[in-house]
């Protein structure tokens, strides 16, 4: 799955780069994306987004990313005991500019760990990952 | 002309609702894409942004605005002697959240006011707005 | 009563100066300040910062701020019927960079408008403005 | 050496904690001022800090940040080879709320990699690393 975000003039900073903070937000949108995709997010429903507590982040930049920039960013998702790990590559056309890796629990509207739904489990513990991202 | 922005979970607030600072985000969005569609902006030279300083900015907000709500941003701009003026209205579906404008100069690279081209300013003197945005 | 901010590096943006959004990150920092000093906000109560919701924001650039300045704010607020209105203006050392002006309303816990408790507004009722800071 | 961060009403997101984003930002700030309390950065230089280009970023959470915390952090830095690895360790009073690690590079003002000043390397790579952090 991928997302698309075209980097905006907030978004950079005086070295003329996209600040690196603003990486995770970029995965965040494509996470959310997937999330959304695969039903564990309602728009309609502005909480059901706070599912997914982060645990860890991390980032490997290989090049910066630049004003007006279209980057895109493909995103895998799967099920790791209790966790739940994404893993991101993100691209300006076909230059691979960073990868990234971020951990999650699934939290319900009280901030407390859940399980979730069996069948989302089933679909996301089948996926298994050969090619390495980070 | 108007452009859509989806509100990110990174752009809210412990009220729940996007926080208010990102609204001259949300409105720089669209004055770059103006900006680019009429040609002052070229994507491929990253520091041509850098044409409008901004002098004043001014928003109303009527309602608020959630997690994963499309936005669309309608903006109007128009030359006022050696500033620039735009006008903004935020909109979800028929609802409409607020309302802004922002006042800029032109710079070139070295920070310095500077006179746009001829052709473009007499595209712009042209427009006059009878409706009240604000 | 004033407020003192480092402007840090992801506050910059690629002009090499801050970015206009920040101002209102400022001044919210300020205004928190002044609500937690006038016995508005306890921090030990996480949501009791959202009595005030921003209805209206203006702000006025004189001069650019850099990475590293170290900006003063002063804040002068006064009750107006229902609203609130906040006043600031923003020095680097003797150099005047901003000016602004927020309006706002009291909510409750769940963003309902509220009254606010009889000595905080006589408090505030008595302030009068005879200087101009716009 | 260590670095005190208020929470802002900004930093907060719609689960009523810090945004995972904004921790990058706060390990900056540390950063930042370390660099200037080492001699790397001068203020009154804006160009000074692009001196640090991030390879990569690593952040562990342990337990959220709210509204209003005073948030302490160690840093500590050394040299290996021709990068920079900074380590990172997030208090709220006696809770460890999150640890965290950054790898630079040295650039040049034109974003070329330099090497620092001999005196420098020197005094950095004396120190040794016992504990862990992470």
């Amino acid at each position: 799955m991928s997302w698309s975000h075209r980097v905006q003039f907030y978004e950079t900073d005086l070295m003329g780069i996209v600040h690196h903070s603003n990486y995770l937000r970029f995965f965040e949108e494509a996470r959310v994306d997937w999330a959304h995709r695969q039903g564990f997010i309602d728009y309609q429903k502005p909480k059901s987004a706070s599912h997914f507590a982060v645990l860890e982040t991390r980032v490997r930049h290989l090049k910066p990313a630049f004003f007006g920039d279209l980057l895109k960013i493909e995103i895998r998702g799967r099920q790791d005991g209790a966790k739940f790990i994404f893993q991101y590559r993100l691209w300006r056309d076909k230059e691979w500019l960073a990868s990234a890796e971020t951990t999650h629990v699934a939290l319900d509207e009280k901030l407390k760990p859940m399980r979730l739904p069996k069948d989302l489990c089933e679909k996301l513990e089948k996926e298994i990952w050969k090619e390495t991202w980070l």
